[in-house]
Order: C-alpha cells, then structure tokens, then sequence
C-alpha cells in the first residue's frame, strides 16, 4: 500500500501585509480579514529559486525523520514557474540533493489543483514501475511573475513549498480520484510576457460551481457518505471561496479549515501544508481534499489515517 | 490491458537546410551526412504555437481512426516549450479540441527522454484510476529558443509534435522500464533568457555512456535478451550518437534507424514519429525504445506488438 509516510513544507520568513496597501488598492480591514482572509503573504528573496524552496522544504523533512537518499527512486516538482524550462526543475533539486542515478524525475505543470493530481501521479507511477521510496513536491513562487500594482493578485498570492515522502507502509492512505479540466476557461488565469493576470471573478465561479458538485462524486467513489469525514482541505484560494463552498455544500465549518492569513494562497502547495498540521491529528481519520484553479482545473480524493 | 492504440505526428512543412550553411559554419558535406545526419531541420510558423502543433497531429490522428472525444479520460503533453509557464498546454489543447470536463489534463516537463517516461506516467495513472482512452501529445518546438547563429543547436533540433491514443486492446503493449536521471549534469542543456544552450560534447559523453549499459538493464527487466529484439529506437539526436551506440552495444546497424535526416532532432517527438512508421510492420514484434537528453535523465523501455 503506496501513501504519504511524512510531510513538509517551507514558507520564506519575508510578508508582505495587506494592511499596508489599504489605501493603494482601497480596501478596508473587512475586505482583508472578513472576505481574502489574507493579513499578507510570503515573499522569497529574489536570489532563492524554485529548486531552492524545494530544497528548503525536504531540509524540513530531514528534520522529522531520516532519509535514506540512495533509497528515493523517483522525485517529482509540481510547478508552473520554474527555475527554467529546460531542464525540469526537479533535475536540479535532484542535483542538489545528490540524489542516486536510478531515480526518475519530471516536473508536473499545474497549478492550485497541482497537489492533488500529483498525487495520484506519484502513487500510480510507484506502484505501477515497483518502487519503494518516492518524493512529491510543490513549489509555484509567483512572485516571480506577480505585478505588485495588481490587485487582482498581489494580495492573494504567497511563495511556499512542500514535500510529501510517498512509500510503502504509509501514515496517510490516498484513496480515489476525481479529475476535471474546462480547457476553454484557460485565459482566466494566465502569464503572459512574464506577467501574471487574473479574471478572479471568472476563478471564484468556476470554483463556486464545480467544487460543491464534485464532493459527492468523489466521497461515492471511495463508498463514504459526507457525514463519515472528518476534515475537508479545500485550497486556500481565498476565504470567501472556502466560506462559499462550505455554504453551498452545508458543511459544519469546523472541519473546513482556512489558516492562509499569514502567508497567502501558496497555488500548489496550499493542501500539504494545512496536510503537515494535520498529520498527527488522531481527530481526523478521514479527510477529502480538493484543489481547483489555473487550466481551469480540478481534482480532489479522500485520504485516510 | 494498457497500451498504445495508434500514433499520429506532425512536422512542419518549412525546413531550413543545413546545406545553406556550410560556409557560416565551417561545415563540409561529410558533416551534414555522417556526422550529425541531419540535412535540414523543420521549423515550424512564427504563428502557430506548441497547442497548436498538438492539434495538428490530432488531426492527423482522426484520419486514422475515428476518435470519440467523450471518452477521452485524459490528456497529456510531454513539453518543455509551452504556450505559456501558466496554465498548462494540455489544458488550451483541452479546450481547442473541445474535450469533456472529467478529462485529466497536465504538462509533463522532459526533453528527448519525456516520450519514454510519458508512456508509463499514462499508462500508470490511467491504470490506477480505471481509464480506458487517453491522449498523450509530444510537442516541443525548440525553434521558439533556438539562436540560429549557434551552430550547436541550430542544424540539430527541428520542430515537430506527435499524439499517441492509449487504451485497452492496443496494438502494441508497453513492457517494465527503467529510468535515470544525473541532475548534476543539468546545465548542459539549458534555456537561460529564452536562448538555449548545449554542450553538445557532455551530452554526447552521458549518452554514450550511459545507454549503452541501460539496454541490457532494461531488457533484463523485460526477460528478453538483446538478440530477441527485432527493432531499436533510439532518441535521434544525432546520426552519430546512435552510431556510436550500436558500436557499443555490437547491434546489427539493420534494426537501428536513424531517419531524421530530413527533419532534424525532434526532441520528445523523435521516438513516436519513427514508431508511427513501424506501427503496422509485421516484423518488428519486439522494439526497444530508449530516449535521453535534458536533465540529464534517460528511459528505455521494450513494447510489444
């Protein structure tokens, strides 16, 4: 049984606040606490790259338990900013960590549902090619292409990473899947020349809509009803999103976290670092995850302790 | 059973002949066709983007079969040239292609080797999660990087794009892998500032090394021995890396093509374009398939027809 057997992450100490752009971007402290839910968002330095979030996070990981490197067989890098686009980023972590010879590696391309689908990359390639050992890990910093006069995202969006050791005789057993792209919504969430832009608007209803109709597909697939979980981790897009989704699904709202206030919304690495907190949480045995965003896309799964 | 069902490609029509540059280069005729093999690259139109040379080769795959868009479970682009860092090119070609929504869609980012390593992330992930129909595209157009003062890279790498449909009841089944990756060697092939670079001897050098003691590797783990195969693909990336590994290896030259001569070094695309040409030889039964380049990483693997 192939699952997640540790989790970290890495959030860059530097903030930007919010409340310090009240009144460039004339926003109130209700929109900031009550609708974003975002105080300010983490910052990497400029001469910190990719790879070196990631090299940050697995650091952490070597903090909670020993790793045997020669032991690791396939490392993978979800991400949409690279350190370049050629190689894959994960080529470089590998070469960083000095990493054995016979592991595999690629970066996946996706965005805020980029953990989920990771995932079920990692476990199926694992278990399909009869590896042991394997490494997941997120790092989209997109301070690397926010426009800091822009509303639309500079306030939402912080840098972070994670890694997630995937193996055998797991702490955290993944489940089904669901999977979903409206390829047509593309524009909504774009980087064009090196500048990020977002319709938020387009975003929120897309999510608004298909999030709420894909809990109960997924919570079928693993033959559990919505009362049998524990904690739902939604990506932390916003807390208006979050809040929007709990309404639309009726949720108790004390099993759907939204802890982002201090950093911002990490994209791809949002869903493990609320997942790391949670790890010894003997209170939450069943969790569904759910990430949605950038493609337009989606995915979500029920992991289990 | 997962495995291929058919392939289509597509290269551009517009070639820029490396006979034009013999004088700029200091190359004589010798070079061109023993050497790197290559007598002009294709190169795609300023306009079209690397989505659209996905749906080019789409296109030449409907002429082949009918394909039912509704069951197409998910969807796959192996680049490292994207349209855009964000979002992903399988989703645009999601959306230019009108695909359902519960389709999986994502980038995977590799170079010459993302064929090889892209057949077993579908064929995992699409195992694992029950599909029975996926599309896994290979389009990479170098001319979007290349500076065509360097002779380096220039006359080597011409642009082109392939899809192979993956289901069950294929015609060639897909046999164990293997895969490597030296991610300290990674600048060695590397896009700084939209402008590639190569140092084409230390990826001669890690080729030539390398797979030549990964084909036994790889046939072992398929129970075959080197004299049971009918056909080996290599990466094209020059006539005289694959030359240099048949030495090695003593292969008969007969079962190892090199037949870019016309179109040059197609990156992630060279192994599906020649695989397209043998589909339907009924004596080719066994291919050894082995691709190998950006990371640096490789992966072989042995299919079945």
């Amino acid at each position: 049984m192939i699952g997640i057997k540790e989790i970290a992450s890495y959030i860059p100490e530097n903030r930007n606040s919010n409340y310090d752009l009240k009144e460039k971007f004339e926003m109130d402290d209700v929109f900031i606490e009550d609708k974003i839910g975002i105080k300010g968002v983490a910052v990497k330095n400029k001469d910190e790259n990719t790879s070196d979030l990631c090299v940050n996070a697995f650091v952490n990981l070597e903090k909670k338990l020993k790793i045997d490197k020669d032991e690791i067989e396939c490392l993978f890098v979800v991400t949409q900013n690279p350190d370049y686009n050629l190689p894959h980023t994960s080529a470089i972590v590998h070469g960083k960590l000095d990493m054995p010879n016979n592991c595999a590696c690629f970066d996946i391309s996706l965005g805020c549902s980029g953990y989920v689908y990771g995932l079920s990359v990692i476990k199926s390639f694992m278990i399909q090619n009869n590896m042991k050992n394997g490494l997941l890990f997120t790092a989209d910093p997109y301070s690397k292409v926010i426009d800091y006069d822009d509303k639309n995202t500079s306030i939402l969006f912080g840098d972070g990473s994670s890694v997630s050791l995937i193996g055998e005789n797991p702490k955290i057993k993944i489940g089904n899947f669901t999977f979903g792209t409206i390829g047509k919504g593309y524009e909504n969430l774009i980087c064009k020349e090196n500048k990020l832009s977002m319709n938020g608007r387009a975003i929120f209803n897309f999510a608004a809509k298909n999030i709420p109709k894909d809990i109960p597909i997924v919570l079928k697939k693993n033959n559990l009803n919505i009362e049998d979980i524990d904690l739902f981790i939604f990506h932390q897009g916003s807390k208006y999103i979050v809040d929007t989704i709990i309404k639309r699904l009726k949720l108790d709202k004390s099993k759907v976290p939204f802890k982002v206030e201090k950093y911002g919304n990490t994209i791809s690495s949002s869903i493990p670092i609320l997942l790391e907190e949670e790890f010894n949480n003997l209170n939450s045995n069943k969790i569904v995850i759910s990430g949605f965003g950038v493609g337009l896309s989606w995915s979500s799964s029920v992991l289990f302790k």
